[in-house]
């Protein structure tokens, strides 16, 4: 017998692993004649995973025999940075695993079901997301990041009032609101003209993360950057900068240069994903943002709006010189956020 | 003794003239010991006041002895189209006259009020709008039409895929709805670049109206348009070119062609007011738009925006190469249509 109820449980145990960084986040509880005897979540990155947090919360570990586990994702079958979670689950004796979904991962994906039920264990699968680890899931099916871009705009599609300046056009519940999207995002990008146009420090600045969004950004020349922008200032972020150049000076450890003749959206995704990242979060400007439609490199888009109208020159919020190339969106949802208002999408399937 | 009950019957009432034209909604209802005796609404322009078709509804004239009369509006004073309603009020002896608001037009407001009082009926005033009458009120308090901005864009803010193009961006829904607010307007405008590409007929086409909107287009020379544009095609709406030149030929009756060197927002709108035309509804292009917002002649704007992303070197919604100048606006409503949603705004005070 499956009871959802159990399940959502499950789920609201997962969503508390807020230092997950590339890992699923994870929940699971452990039931015996109908009494939920331990809750249990993946914590943090590197540390133990969900099933085995759970098993620990048990008064008696003895209890586990002949219970049932809900667990969020197919239990891992496999030595990562801890030993995998099956073998624990059929050593103490559970005799049924109902699993939100199969984990997508390839290393696991089939193989923890599979050792569980040589191992005599009754395993349901419910395919059930709870809405968690929509990036982690992507990476795996589309074996690159979730791509969102981001951008502030006013009621006629301008990110600012001419090229070259910076017009803060939303107020402070967008703004707090944008630094949780950015806390959940794994990588930040912008280009060099919003690099230095706004001068961001591109942190995350309403909270303390145990990883913080790698930040990257792509320009011409890293040696021809000024040294004062603060992009540079000592921080837990990492730097990525995408260069045309190898650096000539040596850099503080938390800078990393990459070197190609073009960083097109493409290579940029590719290194992203060759380095785990599953999710980026595309945070300007104009020209970076439509390389990324052209490429059809946009699978979510947040908006901030601004009751404003500015007419005149000011920069659509995505522009290049070359045709358009439409992507079609669904799921628009709409929020309010003081004056202001946040259109999220997805894009359609 | 004022009941709200009664005035809300009575705005309710006043909703019901669809065909008022530049004249107000009115609504009146006559109540007798806490009774509805009568209700009545001015139905079309030209046609009799909403107080005296209320008193035409009561089943014996001499009802209205010691009644009290809700009305949304200030009962006129003047010799229009029709005799003076305060006159006809008097002489049928209502004791008390509930007014929703006072009258904006100067030839009327408070005369109607002082008039009652000089002839012993109690009158009161709320101050009320019941939410009707938006272009009017504005026409008279600014002396000058509503303009709304209304246009469709993608979620980067374009309106076309090029600047030659024209692109269909948004679904039924959103169509139906700007076809109401096209016949919620008493004139409709766009530039020669819009009437050349998208060829409209800016007609109403989903319901039949007494008084459609008069189509304003402005253009270099009215002897250089092709004759046939949709414009061209016979019509019950009439047709005001702007132009620099005078037409060298013969027109069809619904067409008047007006003559100025330059034709700036702040021109067409004085046209407009100078023929008691309340509200002007700007359809585009970018450059139009744009030129309205600079001369801060834009009091409401109507966005329907698709959920695509075109990026590129789409046409921005309002554009012109000259520096940006804020507008602000509050009071946003969204609304969903279809896939698309509606933003519409009024500016803020």
């Amino acid at each position: 017998m499956i009871n959802q109820s159990f399940m959502d449980l499950a789920f609201e145990e997962a969503k508390q692993g807020e230092s997950t960084w590339t890992n699923p986040q994870v929940g699971a509880i452990i039931v015996k004649n109908n009494q939920v005897l331990a809750k249990g979540h993946h914590e943090k990155f590197g540390g133990p995973h969900a099933e085995v947090n759970t098993l620990n919360h048990l008064e008696n570990i003895k209890d586990a025999e002949d219970s049932t586990m809900y667990v969020t994702l197919e239990p891992c079958s496999h030595f990562g940075k801890t030993p995998p979670c099956v073998q624990k689950v059929v050593e103490v004796g559970i005799k049924h695993v109902v699993i939100g979904m199969q984990d997508p991962n390839p290393i696991v994906s089939g193989n923890g079901i599979k050792y569980l039920q040589d191992h005599n264990v009754e395993v349901d699968v419910l395919n059930q997301t709870g809405g968690i680890n929509e990036a982690y899931i992507f990476y795996y099916q589309n074996k690159r990041p979730l791509v969102t871009v981001k951008y502030a705009i006013s009621l006629d599609g301008k990110i600012n009032q001419s090229n070259h300046e910076r017009t803060i056009l939303t107020g402070k519940a967008a703004y707090l609101d944008s630094q949780n999207v950015r806390a959940a995002n794994q990588a930040i990008m912008i280009g060099q003209h919003t690099l230095e146009i706004d001068d961001p420090y591109l942190t995350v600045r309403n909270q303390d993360l145990d990883f913080p969004p790698i930040r990257v950004v792509a320009v011409y020349d890293v040696n021809k950057l000024s040294q004062d922008l603060n992009i540079f200032k000592p921080s837990g972020a990492k730097l990525w900068i995408l260069s045309r150049t190898e650096s000539n000076r040596k850099l503080p450890d938390n800078i990393e240069v990459f070197v190609s003749d073009t960083w097109t959206p493409d290579k940029v995704v590719k290194l992203l994903a060759k380095n785990n990242i599953e999710s980026l979060l595309v945070e300007g400007g104009s020209r970076i943002h439509a390389d990324f439609v052209k490429e059809k490199l946009v699978d979510k888009i947040i908006i901030y709006q601004a009751p404003i109208i500015l007419g005149g020159h000011g920069l659509p919020a995505v522009y290049a010189d070359y045709p358009s190339s439409e992507i079609k969106f669904d799921k628009v949802q709409i929020t309010q956020l003081g004056d202001d208002f946040k259109i999220e999408s997805r894009r359609s399937e």
